[in-house]
């Protein structure tokens, strides 16, 4: 329904002038992605201060089947906090909810509102002496909510899992404006389908997150990293295993980095450099962490890189001295997208395929995209733990981007996602669907799994106000491009 | 719709001799609960022998509108698998489902049809070197498609969690004959909602699980166990936080016992004798397990309990010198129910409440039903580390079983349940809803909840074919008996 300037009061009387902005410069930063890939339009941007001016909203939406599209940091990379360009969505920014409204460290969990930062909940978490692990390159805007709603990642996983794991509940608005309250931390609850693990990762479609109970884990007590040169992808899945049967759960991340790659990152960001002084086709980043006091991380991660020497699966290694050198090994592996973003246009996948698998897809799928178009280069790096890697296929040297982008480029595309499919395995690893991969969402999937997306969204938001134009491939209104 | 002649004939079509009958004896012994309280009709009894076949039969039953009610080892504590009296289902063993199909020890994963039981699953994995983590009691009937339908629990849920933590996938048959095929292992994947945990605890109301990936864990290389007196249950919460904090997940069960519970095993169950010399208001049996070789659990068990007795938090304690001892201690523990049942009637309530609030729930609860219900015996026990414990009223002596039931016992009910939902607990901690506790959940539960629970139903099985008259109260079917 059109936006009238009466809905538009109603929504401005719930919030106040704090809460409500319809000024084309201050909403204009928030409708585009922050890659600036999606550009969308807002009749206006609403900024709630609580989960009872959240409901009071959703309700007029409801009543005046009007677009709601929530945002946290605005950091999605598939567009999924973007409104799109119809001029039917108001913007639903939930920064103003900014609270953690109680911290059990004893207890290890923590009640923070959909606003908060990650890296304050970091910082909140810390000066009890606890930790919440969940981390990622976007942590000083990204917000639990939408870390929530897009089920994030990130390079801690391989030990406490993706936030699924780590979201003991939830209190959500849903499409008709009643308040889900499901805040408890129940360790067992068998009343029916669990409707938190569903409002996880369900991208803002089902309702709008505006609190969570998060689980903290021991803090850090000592950590130390390790730099190892290895042959082959198959290599550094044996190494992860043989870690893991021999370190309980210490090991906190394993990133797998191949040679390209690192010599990008040389070559493109200043102030790196290699740390071994010999070459090696591919290169495991290794973190292992101690959570006792008193453990000292080196000299166990020394020993344990030793015996893996002495079995076979270490090329070469390097132990960091200091948080220095640890830093020095992260900036490598965290500078790989910017590095090749300096060197020229690529595209970029988030896929995963089981973990035993990933090894032989990371070399298939390379050798396969390199010989099916001639001049690009494609490599994986990332999470190998966690079976998930990003998939970079880059544009032959000298090409126009944007015609590559929507020509060899897409085509090149379709190929890795039909690999990931024929693998088993998922086009959307852990940055979600969004806008971007809707269409090719609907390519991959099983219909029955597409039908269960369609019943499942029908049900809860009959009137399609939340989030419209996201995640679940409608069959109104995908073009199938 | 009736169940025609033509319809039977279109299921022993599918199934074949072996996977049909319509035998009242062969039926007989599943038209009724372990614990003979519900008491169901069916037409006959389908058998499939793989997914395609329970494909076939869910196609014939969703174009005939023909309830199913899928069974594995028929133990349900609520009802769940028992058919309901009207003579409109049939019920689908999954029995005959009792393939292995791989287990990768290595990669930690098992993928099991969902006739398989649970204590054939432990032996396959025990002789492979690697350990399937759940058990329960029921472990010598109970099928890997029951526990993930009723996302069991049981003793072990400390360390792994419930059912619910441990599928890593599921293969399941949805209403219209679909086969859902989301068996493989992906750690990351972020293609939407979360289908898999949808169907896990929906007790067969969204489909019939054929077949799922588990994850298994490092096997047992050394276990030790301790009996502990103690004053109060929230001493023993202090007492779990401090093995917690100094033990980095080694205690996989903390079990608290009450007094009274113990004397009534110690009276009626032979052969058993108290742990400790000194009496205790209070005990707990705990596991501490050593997954590493070559570490000896016993003496690590001494020391960590050594300093909890420093710390002020032991009463008395001693540690099992053997295995036998071990078991000695655990059938304490699991012949409480037993005992129980010898001394008269009760009232039993499988209840959960956050971890940290449970000392004070059990306290107050029992106080307040005492006083409610003069001559009644309230006591709770059970898996304390998990906020989970199993509430028992038992009745005053020398009253008529069935008739306290119906009356006092059911209003002691009543209140165990409200006292629950005010905390802000669960009305079944790891039971289900089943037909037991339907009005009950109806009852006590948000409206927010239960639309939530309705709106899916409704959108997954349109035609309410799966499981009639279980879990979820559907407006149309529910006398709030």
């Amino acid at each position: 329904m059109p936006i009238t300037e009466d809905i538009l009061n109603q929504f401005s009387a719930v919030l106040g002038p704090k809460g409500f902005t319809r000024d084309a410069g201050e909403i204009a930063p928030w409708l585009s992605d922050w890659r600036g890939v999606y550009h969308g339009t807002a009749a206006a941007m609403l900024s709630p201060k609580s989960s009872e001016e959240v409901s009071a909203l959703v309700k007029i939406a409801a009543h005046n089947v009007i677009g709601l599209v929530p945002q946290g940091g605005n950091t999605s990379m598939v567009g999924g906090a973007t409104p799109l360009g119809d001029g039917r969505s108001i913007i639903v920014s939930l920064r103003r909810m900014n609270q953690i409204r109680t911290l059990d460290a004893e207890g290890g969990s923590v009640v923070a509102e959909a606003g908060v930062i990650l890296e304050t909940l970091h910082k909140a978490a810390n000066v009890e002496g606890t930790r919440f692990p969940l981390t990622l390159g976007a942590k000083g805007s990204a917000t639990i909510g939408g870390l929530i709603a897009t089920n994030a990642g990130g390079t801690q996983v391989l030990r406490f899992g993706t936030m699924r794991k780590l979201v003991l509940g939830i209190e959500a608005v849903l499409p008709d404006g009643n308040i889900y309250h499901g805040l408890a931390a129940l360790k067992k609850d068998n009343r029916g389908y669990d409707l938190t693990q569903l409002i996880i990762g369900a991208e803002g479609t089902l309702g709008i997150i505006t609190a969570a109970n998060l689980r903290l884990v021991p803090a850090v007590a000592d950590r130390a990293a390790a730099w190892i040169g290895l042959e082959s992808p198959q290599v550094a899945l044996k190494l992860l295993r043989f870690f893991e049967a021999q370190s309980a759960n210490a090991i906190e991340s394993f990133e797998i980095v191949p040679a390209d790659s690192l010599a990008l990152v040389l070559h493109h960001i200043s102030g790196t450099r290699a740390p071994l002084g010999s070459h090696w086709p591919w290169q495991v980043l290794v973190e292992y962490v101690e959570t006792v006091t008193g453990c000292v991380a080196h000299d166990a991660l020394i020993a344990l890189v030793a015996d893996a020497h002495a079995a076979g699966l270490v090329g070469d290694a390097t132990i960091a001295k200091n948080e220095s050198e640890i830093s020095a090994f992260w900036r490598l592996r965290d500078s790989i997208s910017e590095a090749e973003r300096a060197s020229g246009p690529a595209m970029q996948h988030d896929i995963s395929v089981p973990v035993d698998a990933m090894p032989d897809f990371m070399l298939d799928a390379a050798a396969k995209v390199d010989a099916a178009f001639p001049g690009v280069a494609a490599s994986g790096f990332g999470h190998l733990g966690d079976g998930n890697i990003h998939f970079h296929v880059r544009a032959p040297k000298g090409v126009d981007a944007a015609s590559w982008r929507t020509g060899q480029g897409k085509a090149a595309s379709r190929m890795v996602y039909d690999l990931v499919t024929t693998a088993g395995g998922s086009i959307s690893a852990e940055h979600g669907i969004g806008q971007m991969k809707r269409a090719e969402l609907l390519r991959q999937s099983d219909p029955v799994r597409i039908g269960m997306l369609r019943a499942i969204k029908t049900a809860i938001d009959p009137q399609g106000i939340m989030n419209p134009g996201k995640l679940v491939p409608l069959a109104s209104d995908v073009d199938g491009a």
